[in-house]
Protein backbone atom coordinates (compact mmCIF):
# COMPACT_ATOMS: atom_id res chain seq x y z
CA UNK A 1 0.00 0.00 0.00
CA UNK A 2 1.42 3.69 -0.17
CA UNK A 3 3.43 4.63 2.29
CA UNK A 4 4.21 1.47 3.11
CA UNK A 5 7.19 -0.63 2.27
CA UNK A 6 5.99 -3.16 -0.81
CA UNK A 7 4.41 -6.02 -1.16
CA UNK A 8 4.51 -8.26 -3.75
CA UNK A 9 2.82 -11.64 -4.35
CA UNK A 10 4.21 -13.81 -6.66
CA UNK A 11 1.83 -16.99 -8.48
CA UNK A 12 5.11 -20.19 -8.46
CA UNK A 13 3.45 -21.74 -11.31
CA UNK A 14 0.39 -21.80 -14.07
CA UNK A 15 -1.20 -24.39 -15.88
CA UNK A 16 -3.13 -22.46 -18.68
CA UNK A 17 -6.47 -23.40 -18.89
CA UNK A 18 -6.75 -25.43 -15.67
CA UNK A 19 -5.17 -22.33 -13.83
CA UNK A 20 -6.56 -19.47 -15.26
CA UNK A 21 -9.05 -18.86 -12.50
CA UNK A 22 -7.01 -19.63 -9.66
CA UNK A 23 -4.43 -17.29 -11.24
CA UNK A 24 -6.46 -14.71 -11.79
CA UNK A 25 -8.29 -14.82 -8.17
CA UNK A 26 -4.69 -15.07 -6.59
CA UNK A 27 -4.19 -11.43 -8.61
CA UNK A 28 -7.39 -9.85 -7.93
CA UNK A 29 -6.95 -10.84 -4.23
CA UNK A 30 -3.61 -9.42 -4.08
CA UNK A 31 -4.52 -6.35 -5.35
CA UNK A 32 -7.75 -5.87 -3.41
CA UNK A 33 -6.32 -6.96 0.10
CA UNK A 34 -2.95 -4.51 -0.06
CA UNK A 35 0.03 -5.66 -1.99
CA UNK A 36 1.52 -3.31 -4.87
CA UNK A 37 2.22 -6.29 -7.45
CA UNK A 38 1.73 -9.64 -8.39
CA UNK A 39 4.07 -11.52 -10.35
CA UNK A 40 2.90 -14.36 -12.79
CA UNK A 41 4.86 -16.76 -14.44
CA UNK A 42 4.93 -15.46 -18.52
CA UNK A 43 2.28 -18.09 -19.62
CA UNK A 44 -0.19 -16.62 -17.67
CA UNK A 45 -0.98 -13.62 -19.79
CA UNK A 46 -5.34 -13.74 -19.91
CA UNK A 47 -4.71 -13.58 -15.74
CA UNK A 48 -2.50 -10.48 -16.87
CA UNK A 49 -4.88 -8.79 -18.99
CA UNK A 50 -7.85 -9.62 -16.29
CA UNK A 51 -6.35 -7.80 -13.39
CA UNK A 52 -5.07 -4.92 -15.21
CA UNK A 53 -8.46 -4.67 -16.75
CA UNK A 54 -10.02 -4.27 -12.82
CA UNK A 55 -7.39 -1.95 -12.21
CA UNK A 56 -8.41 0.03 -14.86
CA UNK A 57 -11.91 -0.08 -14.25
CA UNK A 58 -11.78 0.36 -10.05
CA UNK A 59 -8.03 1.87 -9.43
CA UNK A 60 -4.95 1.12 -8.50
CA UNK A 61 -1.69 1.76 -7.85
CA UNK A 62 -1.39 -2.11 -8.75
CA UNK A 63 1.00 -3.47 -10.95
CA UNK A 64 1.10 -7.17 -12.97
CA UNK A 65 4.31 -8.55 -14.34
CA UNK A 66 5.05 -11.24 -16.28
CA UNK A 67 8.28 -12.95 -16.04
CA UNK A 68 10.33 -15.88 -17.55
CA UNK A 69 11.74 -17.41 -14.13
CA UNK A 70 9.17 -17.07 -11.16
CA UNK A 71 11.93 -19.07 -8.78
CA UNK A 72 14.68 -16.18 -10.04
CA UNK A 73 12.24 -13.89 -8.40
CA UNK A 74 12.17 -15.45 -4.95
CA UNK A 75 16.14 -16.53 -5.35
CA UNK A 76 17.00 -12.64 -5.88
CA UNK A 77 14.33 -10.54 -4.12
CA UNK A 78 15.95 -8.00 -1.92
CA UNK A 79 13.81 -8.02 1.05
CA UNK A 80 11.74 -10.97 3.28
CA UNK A 81 10.20 -13.61 1.62
CA UNK A 82 6.62 -15.27 2.85
CA UNK A 83 5.95 -18.65 1.11
CA UNK A 84 2.49 -19.92 1.99
CA UNK A 85 2.14 -23.91 2.95
CA UNK A 86 0.18 -26.22 4.87
CA UNK A 87 3.03 -27.58 5.91
CA UNK A 88 4.61 -24.17 7.29
CA UNK A 89 4.22 -22.47 10.76
CA UNK A 90 0.90 -21.06 12.00
CA UNK A 91 0.22 -17.74 10.86
CA UNK A 92 -0.42 -16.62 14.80
CA UNK A 93 2.45 -17.42 15.68
CA UNK A 94 5.17 -15.47 13.07
CA UNK A 95 2.73 -12.40 12.14
CA UNK A 96 4.30 -10.27 14.59
CA UNK A 97 7.81 -11.03 13.26
CA UNK A 98 6.24 -10.64 10.02
CA UNK A 99 4.60 -7.21 11.05
CA UNK A 100 7.66 -6.07 12.77
CA UNK A 101 10.05 -6.17 9.69
CA UNK A 102 8.21 -4.08 8.40
CA UNK A 103 7.19 -1.39 10.42
CA UNK A 104 10.57 -1.49 12.50
CA UNK A 105 13.13 -2.44 9.54
CA UNK A 106 10.92 -1.53 6.68
CA UNK A 107 11.42 -4.71 4.57
CA UNK A 108 10.16 -5.15 1.13
CA UNK A 109 7.84 -8.46 1.78
CA UNK A 110 7.39 -11.14 -1.05
CA UNK A 111 4.82 -13.30 -1.16
CA UNK A 112 5.26 -16.63 -2.16
CA UNK A 113 1.94 -18.71 -3.34
CA UNK A 114 2.58 -22.21 -4.49
CA UNK A 115 1.43 -24.71 -7.12
CA UNK A 116 0.97 -28.14 -7.51
CA UNK A 117 4.82 -29.47 -6.31
CA UNK A 118 6.73 -26.71 -4.68
CA UNK A 119 10.67 -27.58 -5.13
CA UNK A 120 12.46 -27.80 -1.72
CA UNK A 121 14.37 -24.65 -2.25
CA UNK A 122 11.72 -22.45 -2.40
CA UNK A 123 11.36 -23.20 1.41
CA UNK A 124 14.83 -22.99 1.89
CA UNK A 125 14.72 -19.79 -0.02
CA UNK A 126 11.82 -18.44 2.41
CA UNK A 127 12.26 -16.00 5.67
CA UNK A 128 8.78 -17.53 6.61
CA UNK A 129 7.19 -20.42 5.46
CA UNK A 130 3.80 -20.03 6.85
CA UNK A 131 0.35 -22.00 6.79
CA UNK A 132 -2.71 -20.20 7.23
CA UNK A 133 -4.26 -23.42 9.14
CA UNK A 134 -2.00 -26.65 8.18
CA UNK A 135 -4.99 -27.70 6.47
CA UNK A 136 -5.85 -28.50 2.80
CA UNK A 137 -7.70 -25.35 1.85
CA UNK A 138 -7.01 -22.65 -1.13
CA UNK A 139 -3.85 -21.13 -2.09
CA UNK A 140 -6.29 -18.37 -2.60
CA UNK A 141 -7.85 -18.40 0.77
CA UNK A 142 -4.81 -18.57 2.52
CA UNK A 143 -3.05 -15.37 0.69
CA UNK A 144 -6.28 -13.38 1.91
CA UNK A 145 -6.34 -14.49 5.33
CA UNK A 146 -2.25 -13.83 5.25
CA UNK A 147 -2.43 -9.84 3.56
CA UNK A 148 -4.85 -9.23 5.93
CA UNK A 149 -2.97 -10.49 9.38
CA UNK A 150 -0.13 -8.68 8.33
CA UNK A 151 -1.69 -4.97 7.32
CA UNK A 152 -3.57 -5.68 10.22
CA UNK A 153 -6.68 -5.08 8.39
CA UNK A 154 -5.57 -1.48 7.48
CA UNK A 155 -5.73 -2.89 4.02
CA UNK A 156 -9.50 -2.67 3.88
CA UNK A 157 -9.47 1.24 4.44
CA UNK A 158 -7.36 1.14 1.07
CA UNK A 159 -8.19 4.09 -1.11
CA UNK A 160 -8.13 3.72 -4.88
CA UNK A 161 -6.62 5.95 -7.34
CA UNK A 162 -7.71 6.67 -11.18
CA UNK A 163 -10.35 4.58 -11.08
CA UNK A 164 -13.17 4.74 -13.56
CA UNK A 165 -15.74 3.71 -11.14
CA UNK A 166 -16.20 3.67 -7.26
CA UNK A 167 -18.53 0.95 -5.59
CA UNK A 168 -21.05 2.53 -2.73
CA UNK A 169 -21.02 0.02 0.05
CA UNK A 170 -25.12 -0.28 0.45
CA UNK A 171 -27.16 -2.54 2.74
CA UNK A 172 -29.35 -3.80 0.06
CA UNK A 173 -29.00 -3.64 -4.00
CA UNK A 174 -25.80 -2.38 -5.75
CA UNK A 175 -24.51 1.29 -6.36
CA UNK A 176 -21.87 1.85 -8.69
CA UNK A 177 -20.70 5.62 -9.70
CA UNK A 178 -18.30 7.40 -11.73
CA UNK A 179 -15.15 7.60 -9.66
CA UNK A 180 -14.70 11.10 -9.64
CA UNK A 181 -18.09 12.26 -8.33
CA UNK A 182 -20.56 11.24 -5.67
CA UNK A 183 -23.65 11.35 -8.18
CA UNK A 184 -23.08 11.75 -11.91
CA UNK A 185 -25.11 9.05 -13.08
CA UNK A 186 -24.85 6.11 -11.07
CA UNK A 187 -25.84 2.75 -11.26
CA UNK A 188 -28.51 2.19 -8.72
CA UNK A 189 -30.40 -1.23 -7.98
CA UNK B 1 -16.98 -24.73 15.21
CA UNK B 2 -17.39 -26.95 18.26
CA UNK B 3 -19.51 -25.54 21.66
CA UNK B 4 -20.53 -22.49 19.22
CA UNK B 5 -23.60 -21.78 17.86
CA UNK B 6 -23.61 -23.15 14.15
CA UNK B 7 -22.17 -21.27 10.88
CA UNK B 8 -23.13 -23.01 7.55
CA UNK B 9 -22.30 -22.15 4.03
CA UNK B 10 -24.41 -22.22 1.66
CA UNK B 11 -22.62 -22.37 -2.22
CA UNK B 12 -25.83 -20.53 -4.80
CA UNK B 13 -25.03 -22.19 -7.66
CA UNK B 14 -22.27 -24.34 -9.67
CA UNK B 15 -21.18 -24.81 -13.27
CA UNK B 16 -20.33 -28.05 -13.34
CA UNK B 17 -16.61 -28.03 -15.18
CA UNK B 18 -15.94 -24.31 -15.03
CA UNK B 19 -16.75 -23.61 -11.31
CA UNK B 20 -15.39 -27.65 -10.17
CA UNK B 21 -12.32 -25.32 -8.33
CA UNK B 22 -13.99 -22.27 -6.81
CA UNK B 23 -16.52 -24.94 -5.65
CA UNK B 24 -14.39 -27.20 -4.28
CA UNK B 25 -12.07 -24.64 -3.00
CA UNK B 26 -15.29 -22.63 -1.33
CA UNK B 27 -16.21 -26.23 0.60
CA UNK B 28 -12.63 -26.71 2.13
CA UNK B 29 -11.64 -23.03 2.90
CA UNK B 30 -15.42 -23.36 4.76
CA UNK B 31 -14.02 -26.26 6.20
CA UNK B 32 -10.64 -25.24 7.35
CA UNK B 33 -11.69 -21.41 8.63
CA UNK B 34 -13.99 -22.56 11.28
CA UNK B 35 -17.36 -23.31 9.45
CA UNK B 36 -19.63 -26.74 10.40
CA UNK B 37 -21.15 -27.37 7.19
CA UNK B 38 -21.07 -26.22 3.50
CA UNK B 39 -24.47 -26.52 1.40
CA UNK B 40 -23.90 -27.28 -2.33
CA UNK B 41 -26.48 -27.43 -5.13
CA UNK B 42 -27.13 -30.80 -6.13
CA UNK B 43 -24.96 -30.86 -9.81
CA UNK B 44 -21.77 -30.12 -6.90
CA UNK B 45 -21.49 -34.04 -6.62
CA UNK B 46 -17.39 -33.79 -7.52
CA UNK B 47 -16.77 -31.25 -5.14
CA UNK B 48 -18.73 -32.95 -2.32
CA UNK B 49 -16.28 -36.16 -2.62
CA UNK B 50 -13.05 -33.89 -2.70
CA UNK B 51 -14.27 -32.18 0.56
CA UNK B 52 -15.55 -35.17 1.94
CA UNK B 53 -12.47 -37.35 1.35
CA UNK B 54 -10.40 -34.17 2.87
CA UNK B 55 -12.94 -34.37 5.87
CA UNK B 56 -11.77 -38.12 6.05
CA UNK B 57 -8.44 -37.42 6.58
CA UNK B 58 -7.31 -34.46 7.92
CA UNK B 59 -10.69 -34.27 10.42
CA UNK B 60 -13.75 -32.92 11.90
CA UNK B 61 -16.25 -32.46 12.31
CA UNK B 62 -17.66 -30.87 9.00
CA UNK B 63 -20.75 -31.50 6.97
CA UNK B 64 -21.62 -31.38 3.70
CA UNK B 65 -24.76 -31.50 2.36
CA UNK B 66 -26.14 -31.11 -1.67
CA UNK B 67 -29.67 -29.54 -1.92
CA UNK B 68 -31.83 -28.98 -4.59
CA UNK B 69 -32.72 -25.48 -4.27
CA UNK B 70 -30.02 -23.59 -2.53
CA UNK B 71 -32.29 -20.40 -2.17
CA UNK B 72 -34.78 -22.01 -0.30
CA UNK B 73 -31.94 -22.97 2.04
CA UNK B 74 -31.77 -18.91 2.23
CA UNK B 75 -35.29 -18.42 2.30
CA UNK B 76 -36.18 -20.78 5.25
CA UNK B 77 -33.03 -20.62 7.72
CA UNK B 78 -33.84 -19.99 10.77
CA UNK B 79 -30.74 -17.92 12.19
CA UNK B 80 -29.00 -15.19 10.35
CA UNK B 81 -28.02 -14.41 7.24
CA UNK B 82 -25.01 -12.65 5.82
CA UNK B 83 -24.45 -12.43 2.07
CA UNK B 84 -20.92 -11.66 0.61
CA UNK B 85 -20.84 -9.31 -2.18
CA UNK B 86 -18.84 -6.82 -3.08
CA UNK B 87 -21.81 -4.22 -2.96
CA UNK B 88 -22.35 -4.76 0.29
CA UNK B 89 -21.49 -2.90 3.96
CA UNK B 90 -17.71 -3.21 4.55
CA UNK B 91 -17.31 -5.86 6.72
CA UNK B 92 -15.38 -3.87 9.31
CA UNK B 93 -18.50 -2.19 9.87
CA UNK B 94 -21.06 -4.32 10.23
CA UNK B 95 -18.60 -7.56 11.86
CA UNK B 96 -19.37 -6.06 15.79
CA UNK B 97 -22.83 -6.75 14.91
CA UNK B 98 -22.50 -10.10 13.44
CA UNK B 99 -20.19 -10.97 15.92
CA UNK B 100 -22.76 -10.23 18.65
CA UNK B 101 -25.77 -11.72 17.03
CA UNK B 102 -23.33 -14.66 17.60
CA UNK B 103 -21.94 -14.46 20.81
CA UNK B 104 -24.87 -12.58 22.78
CA UNK B 105 -27.79 -14.21 20.87
CA UNK B 106 -26.53 -17.83 20.16
CA UNK B 107 -28.16 -17.34 16.28
CA UNK B 108 -26.80 -19.69 13.95
CA UNK B 109 -25.61 -17.76 10.89
CA UNK B 110 -25.69 -18.64 6.92
CA UNK B 111 -23.06 -16.98 5.13
CA UNK B 112 -24.31 -17.10 1.36
CA UNK B 113 -21.58 -17.23 -1.33
CA UNK B 114 -22.48 -15.94 -4.59
CA UNK B 115 -22.14 -16.80 -8.27
CA UNK B 116 -22.44 -15.03 -11.37
CA UNK B 117 -25.74 -13.58 -11.06
CA UNK B 118 -27.16 -13.90 -7.55
CA UNK B 119 -31.02 -12.68 -8.07
CA UNK B 120 -32.35 -9.70 -6.02
CA UNK B 121 -34.61 -11.69 -3.66
CA UNK B 122 -30.90 -13.02 -1.80
CA UNK B 123 -29.71 -9.21 -1.35
CA UNK B 124 -33.54 -8.73 0.64
CA UNK B 125 -33.52 -12.26 2.31
CA UNK B 126 -30.29 -11.52 4.23
CA UNK B 127 -29.93 -9.72 7.49
CA UNK B 128 -25.98 -8.08 6.15
CA UNK B 129 -25.16 -7.80 2.76
CA UNK B 130 -21.14 -7.55 3.52
CA UNK B 131 -18.40 -6.86 1.26
CA UNK B 132 -14.79 -7.93 2.00
CA UNK B 133 -13.63 -4.84 0.24
CA UNK B 134 -15.52 -3.23 -1.86
CA UNK B 135 -13.60 -4.45 -5.01
CA UNK B 136 -13.64 -7.37 -7.39
CA UNK B 137 -11.66 -10.42 -6.49
CA UNK B 138 -12.75 -13.74 -5.06
CA UNK B 139 -15.12 -15.15 -3.52
CA UNK B 140 -13.24 -17.81 -1.49
CA UNK B 141 -10.77 -14.67 -0.80
CA UNK B 142 -14.35 -13.29 0.65
CA UNK B 143 -15.22 -16.36 2.97
CA UNK B 144 -12.15 -16.76 4.09
CA UNK B 145 -11.37 -12.93 5.57
CA UNK B 146 -15.36 -12.86 6.48
CA UNK B 147 -15.16 -16.23 8.61
CA UNK B 148 -11.60 -14.93 10.26
CA UNK B 149 -13.28 -11.82 11.24
CA UNK B 150 -16.54 -13.46 12.25
CA UNK B 151 -14.08 -15.67 14.78
CA UNK B 152 -11.95 -13.18 15.28
CA UNK B 153 -8.74 -15.64 14.65
CA UNK B 154 -10.31 -18.70 16.91
CA UNK B 155 -11.12 -20.81 14.02
CA UNK B 156 -6.87 -20.57 13.52
CA UNK B 157 -6.44 -22.98 16.90
CA UNK B 158 -9.22 -25.14 15.92
CA UNK B 159 -8.61 -28.85 17.33
CA UNK B 160 -9.96 -31.75 14.48
CA UNK B 161 -11.49 -35.07 15.11
CA UNK B 162 -10.94 -37.86 13.71
CA UNK B 163 -8.50 -37.05 11.48
CA UNK B 164 -6.04 -39.82 9.81
CA UNK B 165 -3.04 -37.39 9.65
CA UNK B 166 -2.28 -34.26 11.07
CA UNK B 167 0.38 -32.17 9.47
CA UNK B 168 3.13 -30.60 12.38
CA UNK B 169 3.94 -26.92 11.64
CA UNK B 170 7.71 -26.82 10.46
CA UNK B 171 9.91 -23.85 10.01
CA UNK B 172 11.55 -25.60 6.82
CA UNK B 173 10.01 -28.95 4.52
CA UNK B 174 6.87 -30.87 5.08
CA UNK B 175 6.25 -33.18 8.23
CA UNK B 176 2.78 -35.33 8.25
CA UNK B 177 1.91 -37.90 10.88
CA UNK B 178 -0.81 -39.87 12.09
CA UNK B 179 -3.42 -38.35 14.02
CA UNK B 180 -3.24 -40.60 16.91
CA UNK B 181 0.25 -40.00 18.01
CA UNK B 182 3.24 -37.84 17.62
CA UNK B 183 5.51 -40.07 15.54
CA UNK B 184 4.30 -43.80 14.82
CA UNK B 185 5.29 -43.63 11.05
CA UNK B 186 5.81 -39.81 10.67
CA UNK B 187 6.44 -38.62 6.87
CA UNK B 188 9.54 -36.06 7.22
CA UNK B 189 11.17 -34.21 4.22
Amino acid sequence: MQGEPEVAVVRLAHRPGRDDRMTTHVGLTARALGADRVIYPDNADQSRQTVEDITGRFGGPFEVELVESTKSVVRNWDGNVAHLTMYGERVQDVEDEIRASRDEDDEPLLVVVGSEKVPFDIYEAADWNVAVTNQPHSEVAGLAVFLDHVFDGRELDREWEDAESTVVPKATGKKVVPADGEDGNPTDE
